[in-house]
């Protein structure tokens, strides 16, 4: 493969670091003046979502003007003159996760490409479970691909089709993907939002003046004043133009699983998804939490700052007191250099530090959000003792992640995740705590009001359940063919 | 004057933004291998004492090497290299606040001086209130000022010291200067450290494997895993070589009096500062307001970060409920255009985000840790408002700021604070609040576990009291000359 | 059009610039370590064929790894770490072109393709004369075009040919194209190197150690101390391997046609094209143009650099002193700002400037190689009037430049071509000199050491004749459509 | 001494580059509008004197505005908004050299100084000799030096000086410095030119528009369109201000003693350095070589581009042909890495490349204008020598350079000078040349159109002959101490 080198390198990421990531957020607005500054007010709400790169693709009504960035939104399209540098009424713009290794810019988002009738600018938010067969078949055709992206496949399954129309060459597109997406997509007539058949990836439409507002999530209109109209439902395509809004329904339908994690973990806390406001899912998966393994503590702190919601409705539940126990640096960078004095790891103190007043002497108890390979709590619970703490209990407020993700969602190998492993016993041991709990698949389920249907769940949980909403062909072929290919293509280091 | 050019722009200060900014953290380490990278760690450390600038000085036995930047420490002194840039076994640090204006490299901190008996780098955080009348001389004799900033006069007053010996210019240098100061100096031979006659300015000393530390903060200590050893006393030198450490009293010996801001905002709620804990402090601050200030509310909710513990202290008083219903976006950038669209300001936004399901519908009552101009708090209270809150009652848990600092604490002119020019009654309008309410300076004694006396405060509080704890040259040279001087040198842009 | 933003701005050129310029330098090189050092050697002797943009595609036994920048050679791929970035014992790289606008990463080359049976990078020198029709046809067909470069072309038809093997898909789309080129390309198994069927554009073949390399010019080879072989002939593929160099004829056979403009303005004095030392040639041209065009003057001067050649031949056959008279200032920079003080233009100053000791009092012959606009010869004659000169005459070593280019050299409309639409006479009062005189077509060729066969002109010589070597079919088309299309598509700027 | 590090690196320098380097080039306006503009291409006429850095320094008449840049001329100052960054109607520029380790802002000028009667810029032309000296007096009394360079030092002497007006400080403080310099400085109402006493380095008067310009040399004049108006006389103060230009003579009188290494290798050649054009005294000296040296050659090659004007007086004098059988590259860069592939040495074919046609086969004598270590010659002399020419010969149109210079010509120690150490016929083996020739210092003398007088040399020549026109003091000093101290401080690397 073909590599190009770029200047721009991540803020490095501890290899202890021990949080999943997100793959994208996405944004659209159609027919508002400075199109493009509203948009990379929106990318900044999501931010959270991918802090390697971002871009923005606008449209004048002339031509498309787009540009994709290595950094934070608001280093890239802050300042004054955004909307001379991409100037038009309707825009589309993508934040991009951070990968350990290598970045480039080609894999930046959104993607463009000349087609006949037209240009199409695409921003994807997921990934696509038979990517790795649509470009054998694609390249095999002759296309060439650009980048690594399973975007780019999209846009030549476009380019390609033999129909007159860009919505019907989209939606046989469409009819040709598998995995978990949310897709904004931008032409020179319309702006179209497309959700996968099981609503895994979300998005959502507002409005701001009467015009239409797509998002990954509500943060991002607040963020501009919009209001939140409603969820794009799974399966649903909305195509937005002179005519207004209109809804298409390319795929069979099915009963919708969205992806559980969203609520976990990745989206913010003041977002509302699928209807449930994810700070109150959090409460109560904390408050479930107590229920299901009290302990016998003196304080409960937070992990910082995914943990703090949780720890609130732990401490509500139980009536124990809630302190900010751990301090969060927000000021981030290079990794510095680790000292070679002493035997001190810098490890999670670049980030976290202990507030020895609330711990010192104390029976702590710890809530984070999930624990994927527990590196992270190793260096947070040793810390905390060394803080002076008496006992240190820690509680994941979801359950035990065992088995990895195939729709965009970044995680390690099921060999490096902890409770893929290990029996909670060894996990109380290897974390070093005095005790350890988990939330369990049901009252997860509980915290967002529900009871799980086996049969057909009414969320996706395969990463505590192994039960994967689709099938998964590229995993299968690279099966078939001996090959070891655990982690879905869009982490994969291109080199 | 002259100006320099520069690449760097700061982060650019929402004018809005109401905080309070503090000049500068130093640090300093002796007789350590690596002692750049460990200066560096303090530094990240102490990054929110000033984000605009930092610099690093290290002696190597032989040579002084330093690097001065705009920008953030991590960016700054992150990565691989920096041992070899700045070898030795001694250094000294500083981080810098960020003005509105200009910003110059030239100002930036450790100042160097070559000496005849050999080099001498200076790192200062507080400010000269006799700055202007030492300059006027000084450049009368032939001095050269090639900064704007008061810490470069010590180094003249050093280097036109006819005392032969180091320790005696220096002591010779303090003996003249008036304000209040924490100075890091390192020669070729030895680190020192200072801290004002009345202790305005924090400086603690710190053990990392049996050799000293100085630092503004604990936290800084922390972040490194040295030992906290006791506060560097008010008016005290510490001088440590390779006889280790002494200690000299160069001034006339005075009664104590530091800034009481310390614990109101600027240092971070994890430090322990003259003995006492910062969020322990703070907590009872939101206890003690609780029961000045009662309020029939539904919710307690923090303006985060800073007002999170006097937050909580109210929460466990009252045994309302406490909820993070703003939330902080953790990512900034540089300011983003104004959307002309509508009437929406941007406003807090790009930095707090309302949390809906907290706040609708609900009587909340909001905590902050103090309020100056009053315009961020007018924001907050709309973005509430917006979100559907019932009642929005704003608590400040300091007393009324209603006069400006000379110290090193960036205030607005007198006419812009919001407490010196309005009643309570007006600022509840003012800031369009169902109630407001002030910790009383008696209040926030009782969070230090203090009585004040009147006739001999035990900390400097003029900000609430207009009780300056030291004369004020410059500025009554200003008045004399009726020139207008609200604001201490330290914080004008030099053009 | 989609519009990447990017950083880099080429040197401004000069509006009234009147040098034409060449698109581009290719070089490539087979089984040698550090083959990128090497080629980056290689494209720092060809910089004066393309000054914009620079890049170069490596590939390791594994994979390719290309660069590509904006800026000089020496800035792109100085320094020490190149061949750790670009490893690998085969390499291509190449050098393009300034435009006076937009310039985009997207156009640089070596543009790289990963095909079903692995990647292709691909360096091209010249332009097609039937890109449109092709583009048009090839995005009609699905494919998505990266860039607005030709190049891209010839990449997508090898990728849509469904012959198996690589060479019969490169000779499928060699036969498709129509045009002036000189093409490198790389795979994983070997190196190609291909001329058009005419030889409009050169291609040289040499040996470093007894390994193959290719180059536009031998300036090339004498740079990295190669020995040079023989021209590659026109219309030939030669196709360099493990089992050595072979030698295909993918065209029908026709009589070579070299562009003539090479050896008047573009290739290096230094180089030997076609078998002729490009310096002699000059040398001849202006000895058989003081045959042509003799003048009663006391000095020959020549327009600095590549007017020198010339002039010593003009001085030599003419006994007249050759002088310096201009000197020519190597700092280039940004344009400067043009002071409002007075009336003097900066103009040609910032680049030549006037040795009055030479000039003052004398009857003075310029020489210059060619004149294509004129705003730069008004400039240098009044700049040398202004020097004292009594009298100013001018000789261009080349025929009058009547007709544009549509194999890769940059001309102006014709428009604005000086002797498309003006006589000698006319050019003689624009140009504000004593005496004008041009050196004939049959002159030119004399300097090549031929005579001019009408039927089938040896060379190209279009730009003086309108005699075209091949059709021009995307101006055909454009003319039916009634469209302008002067200019060839490798100078269009994306936009 | 301390060491600040900076990001830009001065394009490296071949470490067998064999081109004496002078220090600096120096410009000033007054009373024009966009000063600063003109300034800017003042500067761009002199940057051969200068490549490393280059400042401005304007005065608005309100305040002084600075810039200081790493790099070239047109890159720093080229662009659209400089007479905005740096307003006013007079302004002060200085181009300074490149050393080969360490390069720092600190160093780079025009130096500033905020004096008690207003601010003063200075730049500096040449060398103290007295520097140390008068450094370690000026530490001791107190003054903090800011960069390692002598300028700092008369900055300085003005600053302390008691008299009361700027002319009188800078008249004492010009009374204390030994050495070659030409000055220009700028306070808030004066420009102020002065040239040593001995008129060592140039500085030149013009008029633009009425208005005093000053200059290092004419081809600064003719850049902007100024009228020469005469040298500035040696040991002259010019003081330029609302009442016109009066000249003063704060030194006794004594004969010049301008530097003749002016006219060999600094000037540029369409400059008239007092009195004398640079082009034709080197044209002479080519002619007296031809007189002195004679050869039985083919061919006269110059070792571009300096050696041109010398090689034409060669060849007219001897009615040789002149040709360029050595082709400068004008693209330059970092250094390219050394391929690894053969025993093949980059070395001069990086700048130089060699044109067969006119090299095979022919007895070439080859003109350079001076030969420092000799390690590019040797280069040169192989280079032709591979090209095939059957003879080499090479020509030095300057005497041996026997000894090192203390006025700011940056040469190599003693020990490193080719004809220090060896006798002509060692060099002819060494250079492996077939005949070896030097100019005598009588040709010298004679190609400036005098005689020398022993007892009074008409100008400095001690590169030569060792006879140096001023006492040494820092050298005395040092050699006292039993210190090396070969070079001169300006090239003293600060670390």
């Amino acid at each position: 493969m073909s590599q190009q080198h770029e200047r721009w390198s991540p803020p490095a990421r501890d290899p202890d670091d021990d949080t999943p990531r997100l793959e994208c957020g996405v944004f659209g607005i159609w027919d508002v003046p400075e199109a493009s500054g509203i948009t990379a007010l929106g990318l900044h709400a999501l931010q959270h979502r991918g802090q390697e790169a971002c871009g923005i693709a606008a449209f004048d009504g002339q031509g498309f003007h787009t540009e994709r960035h290595m950094g934070y939104v608001g280093d890239a399209f802050g300042g004054g003159d955004l909307n001379k540098r991409l100037p038009g009424r309707a825009a589309i713009g993508h934040t991009r996760y951070s990968t350990a290794g290598g970045s480039f810019i080609r894999n930046v988002q959104p993607m463009f490409a000349d087609l006949e009738a037209g240009g199409v600018a695409l921003a994807h938010n997921g990934n696509l479970t038979n990517f790795l067969a649509l470009r054998e078949q694609l390249v095999s055709e002759g296309a060439i691909f650009q980048s690594t992206s399973d975007s780019e496949a999209i846009l030549h399954l476009i380019a390609r089709s033999r129909r007159p129309k860009f919505l019907e060459r989209f939606t046989e597109a469409l009819q040709q993907i598998e995995g978990g997406y949310a897709l904004v997509a931008l032409t020179n007539k319309k702006l179209v939002g497309v959700r996968d058949p099981l609503g895994i990836r979300p998005l959502v439409l507002g409005t701001l003046d009467g015009k239409c507002v797509l998002a990954s999530e509500t943060c991002a209109l607040d963020m501009i004043g919009a209001t939140f109209v409603r969820d794009i439902d799974h399966g649903e395509m909305v195509v937005i133009d002179e005519k207004g809004l209109r809804s298409f329904r390319p795929f069979p339908a099915q009963q919708a699983r969205p992806c559980i994690f969203e609520y976990v973990y990745f989206a913010r806390p003041d977002s509302v998804v699928n209807g449930r406001s994810v700070y109150e899912v959090r409460k109560r998966m904390g408050r479930r939490l107590a229920q299901e393994t009290p302990a016998d503590v003196d304080v409960v702190v937070p992990v910082p700052d995914s943990g703090v919601p949780a720890a609130l409705g732990f401490a509500q539940e139980t009536g124990l007191p809630f302190e900010m126990g751990i301090i969060r640096n927000h000021y981030v960078g290079r990794t510095f250099i680790q000292p070679t004095q002493g035997e001190r790891e810098l490890g999670v103190r670049m980030k976290l530090a202990p507030n020895r007043a609330v711990l010192a002497g104390k029976r702590v108890l710890l809530v984070d959000d999930s624990i994927v390979r527990g590196t992270n709590s190793i260096r947070v619970v040793k810390m905390v003792r060394e803080a002076g703490a008496k006992e240190v209990h820690l509680r994941s407020a979801s359950p035990p992640i065992m088995w990895p993700d195939y729709y965009g969602i970044d995680m390690p190998d099921r060999d490096k995740l902890l409770a893929a492993n290990h029996s909670v016993e060894d996990i109380t041991r290897i974390l070093g705590v005095d005790s350890m709990g988990y939330l369990s698949v049901d009252g997860l389920y509980w915290a967002m009001e529900a009871t799980r249907d086996p049969a057909n769940p009414q969320f996706t949980d395969h990463y505590f359940t192994g039960d994967y909403p689709t099938r998964l062909l590229d995993k299968e072929v690279a099966e078939g063919r001996n090959e070891v290919r655990e982690r879905q293509l869009s982490f994969l280091v291109d080199a």
